[in-house]
């Protein structure tokens, strides 16, 4: 298997977590994409992700995997025992609602606010998003609203729930983890205690999956000038 | 199990063709939800889905499932036999990884056009959105394009495999189905021909978990007086 991604950034540190966690790190041949290059962007990367984002994972028989849930889903189940992403159906479901809510309420958001309403985008995504600036500026604050609101709820979760989905550690703690690391490094500012939110956080960054996979070396200027 | 849901809308019609497919129609008691009261957004509901969008699945043992994809992996896995959500990890991977396209490129895209930069909102609606209307009826352009974009995209997976994730009729089959569906009364204006994806439509409308499930009834002014 291979892995085409970029140590430092926000879901390509999903995967990893997921890798560690599964014991397959020595399995996977890791391939780094040039962002700075926008190698991302070019089309023998668009190939194996048309939606030209990383992390993208090649399996032995040429298949192209993306999107950070479906490598999970597979890299999860390789060994028979689900353990990030549910093994009974009621376990499924669960990860798969708060995953979805991770990502559209957190990592998501943060993100969309990020890019758009966020000064100093490298030169090549400036050019790319300068004509609708005002208008992005104005969802891009928007989406910093959702992002505050999704910390809210899941500090709300975090009160009578071990992990984000239940009583062990799942697919959903890693992208509430990746998104609050992209959220710092974002400059959110984030208003109130959320005693509860940063003791989950506090017992998670410790994980020895997650504990040299925490994203300490992706820098907001970096993020930006690489266009991610 | 009960489903709280509201006939003839996209997200509801989803899990429906699900429980046909999964013959668990009979074993579900269906619970309407009075859209054009705004129900949905009232507490009694947010206490069962925080993000006040139907459908929810509550379990026997009190469970609220919300989110299409998880009640999707629930009812999917309680017979063992996964054949919407994949039974190899190969096949999951391929289905959640059409599926994350299938939502973010189409089904969500098309609902982002369709709430933000189209007229006849409802009195509710249009009082919740109307002091940022500018900025969101541009960022709801820019979501048709996407659409739109989604649509090509699909098209062209369909030239080469008979269903979206592979050989057989899966989840995320039906997220492209409901997103048809939801641009046919979005007033989508589709250019191109697009014969694979029309074939594949075609096939699978008249599939029997899918014929009297495909949506007809909801209709552009009726989606919006409801505050959908």
């Amino acid at each position: 298997m291979k892995i085409y991604d970029r140590s430092g950034f926000p879901n390509p540190a999903r995967i990893r977590i997921v890798l560690a966690e599964k014991s397959l790190d020595s399995k996977v041949e890791f391939v780094s994409i040039d962002l700075i290059g926008a190698e991302h962007k070019q089309k023998s990367f668009l190939a194996k992700n048309p939606s030209g984002v990383l992390p993208v994972l090649e399996l032995d028989d040429g298949t192209f995997i993306s999107e950070s849930t479906a490598i999970t889903e597979y890299l999860d189940n390789v060994d028979g025992n689900p353990t990030l992403t549910g093994r009974t159906p009621r376990e499924k479901a669960m990860v798969h609602m708060m995953q979805r809510r991770a990502e559209a309420d957190l990592l998501d958001a943060v993100g969309n606010y990020f890019h758009n309403a966020t000064p100093g985008l490298g030169p090549i995504l400036q050019a790319y998003k300068n004509p609708e600036w005002a208008d992005r500026a104005a969802w891009g604050e928007q989406q910093r609203d959702k992002a505050l609101a999704g910390i809210k709820y899941f500090d709300e979760v975090l009160k009578s729930s071990p992990y984000v989905a239940g009583s062990t550690f799942s697919m959903a703690d890693i992208t509430v983890f990746a998104g609050l690391l992209f959220a710092d490094a974002a400059g959110l500012e984030i208003q109130g205690d959320y005693a509860a939110l940063k003791a989950w956080r506090a017992k998670v960054s410790v994980l020895p999956s997650v504990v040299n996979r925490s994203g300490q070396t992706f820098e907001p200027q970096d993020l930006k000038r690489m266009g991610f």
